[in-house]
């Protein structure tokens, strides 16, 4: 019998583990619901009061303790699996733990754990079960491990981009003066699931208008639009589990100088940025690059934040675009490339474009008209 | 000049908190953004790898670290707060977190902090900045400080139970045989958005049919509905940052006897459960309520989950209804009752509501019809 794709996928992507595992001198690591489980796994767990705690040991099947009313999630899985289920009170998870810790002979062992996921909630269970054992964080080999994407992840991310973009034309009748940012959200969050998002969004859209568009990472509000209000819409859809994330900037009826103006550099900065995008260039270059065009125009206080992110099952994973990032970039990596330029009480504008790295150059996913354009008010 | 509601408020849950740090011989709170720190503070962050920790110490203003691009978060509050930005390379932001520190006096102090929000990610950094601190979970304080709700609170629950369900309504007639659970639940969420929920769901909603739904935190698959299957929908709406949380469950055009037998003993434990939610009762007692109709009927061994949990800005926090909870209900707790009977690789049934406790017994804040409702095919 033929291995199933999915039996392959699986089989290749412990393997890769396995061997970053023994070459960073751990014994094995564990997970908590993450991007990385998933990665892993495909199995999907919520965050929640009651931990999810999966022992990847090279050689070992994967041993996975998980609330009993959630064990039926083990059962289809294409890779061997030893699970340690537990009953609803806390008092026992301890033991559960150790029963699991036991069985993968982990008690003493040197661990790799996911700082950016896991919650003192699991690392003080872990401590309580394991403490003979030692952990550091694992970080730099797990996300190595998803940073650079095979074809079937890039085309995932190519769907994830056009059904954003979709949605974002969806939407766009519906902006004019007097409509909340709120408002505006609610429909392109509608417009995305009708173009076939992931029931589960990446983030929600941050849809900025006027002063508030001079807050990057803006949580959508009641006011309203007016005319000459510069409107930061941030947003993305999953596919697959693989995610897009684009910025684009309107203006309300009509732009004051300055805005215009900053709309112009930021636009450059944009294609300087995507220019720059080149395999075997250090990631530090295309934030030069975009950061450099800014600078030029008198406005680089105004940008505030790095040029960019990695962008996969996660919104924000490696490789950070940053001016201090001497890594390479590597065909198959893919990441934000999206410079801004915030004036505080204001507004701002930012440009956002989700690149792929080729063997050649770059792709990028996204490709609705950049400038910012000016909606009738 | 009269002081705001909003300065009121904020007033007045700093007071209890620092009431309660004290009792608790803790010298602060330090948390990163989590419900609780939105409760404190109204101020939303996104969790990502840029750590936000907030230091809430009695007689001091907050002070917040943070990244340099939200600094703008922090302008407009009603509270007295000082806020800590840092810029993009990750290597400064201890050297922040330590002036945080210093600046409060707590550099040798005894923390509490919250383990179910905070990361290794935050923990580690603040274990270098502050070496001579200790720390212990403030979990019971923090959780104790929301479980009851005021007035307002309830008002918005009510909503988002109200907005959930005219949600639910309007999905109910693409729901068919032939139709994936995830075109159902992306047809549910359009719906939650189009009924006036806020930008964040609290949750992807499940909508698992036939064997799946005996997975009772099932997520959305691409199986088509058939005739016979169980359908279970659990699903909740936002409304101000507060939650619903409701599960129906429904037959696709007929069910075989045993499921019409476990539709009906649910329906009957869900209503013992309401029954039970008298103020000054233990949370224990609803669940014991629940739990016996089950096992009389000879379920006892499918329902794999405590009865309920509370509900609020979390979709699980305290009081947890379980059999082994003795602390009383009060007046202003809410939480749901949620029996299930789950027959492995068949199907399941759960019937879920959102109880508030009032002065004299409980209001149901959901009163979608309860029992199993078939559907035509």
């Amino acid at each position: 019998m033929t291995p199933s794709p999915a039996k392959e996928l699986y089989a290749l992507r412990h393997h890769r583990l396995f061997q970053s595992v023994e070459s960073a001198r751990l014994e094995a690591v564990i997970l908590n619901p993450s991007p990385t489980l998933y990665y892993l796994t495909g199995m999907q767990f919520h965050l929640s009061e009651r931990p999810v705690l999966a022992f990847f040991k090279p050689g070992s099947p994967l041993a996975l303790v998980l609330p009993r009313l959630e064990a039926q999630k083990a059962v289809d899985t294409t890779f061997p699996i030893q699970t340690f289920p537990y009953d609803e009170d806390p008092t026992g998870w301890v033991e559960v733990l150790q029963k699991a810790a036991e069985w993968c002979e982990l008690n003493t062992a040197h661990l790799g754990l996911e700082p950016r996921y896991m919650r003192l909630l699991e690392f003080n269970l872990l401590e309580s079960a394991l403490p003979q054992a030692t952990f550091e964080s694992g970080e730099a080999l797990l996300s190595a491990l998803r940073m650079v994407k095979d074809a079937a992840e890039v085309q995932a991310m190519r769907q994830a981009a056009r059904i954003a973009q979709e949605a974002l034309q969806a939407t766009l009748p519906v902006i004019r003066a007097g409509v909340t940012e709120r408002e505006i959200a609610a429909e392109l969050i509608v417009q995305l699931y009708r173009a076939g998002s992931d029931p589960t969004l990446p983030f929600t859209p941050i849809v900025s208008g006027g002063p508030n568009s001079a807050n990057p990472h803006a949580f959508p509000s009641n006011r309203p639009l007016t005319i000459g209000d510069l409107l930061v819409i941030d947003w993305g859809a999953a596919f697959q589990g693989y995610i897009s994330d684009i910025t684009r900037t309107f203006g309300i009826g009509q732009l004051e100088p300055e805005f215009e103006r900053i709309a112009q550099v930021v636009l450059e900065a944009n294609s300087a940025g995507r220019v720059a995008c080149i395999p075997e260039t250090p990631a530090s270059s295309v934030d030069r690059a975009a950061r450099s065009v800014i600078e030029a125009a008198g406005y680089g206080v105004y940008f505030t934040h790095r040029t960019g992110h990695g962008l996969g099952l996660e919104g924000h994973e490696e490789p950070y675009i940053r001016g201090d990032n001497p890594d390479p970039l590597l065909t198959g990596m893919s990441f934000t490339v999206e410079p801004g330029i915030y004036l505080p009480g204001r507004g701002g504008v930012r440009i956002e474009d989700d690149i792929v790295i080729s063997a050649t150059g770059s792709e990028s996913l996204t490709d609705l008209p950049r400038p910012v354009q000016i909606l009738p008010a």
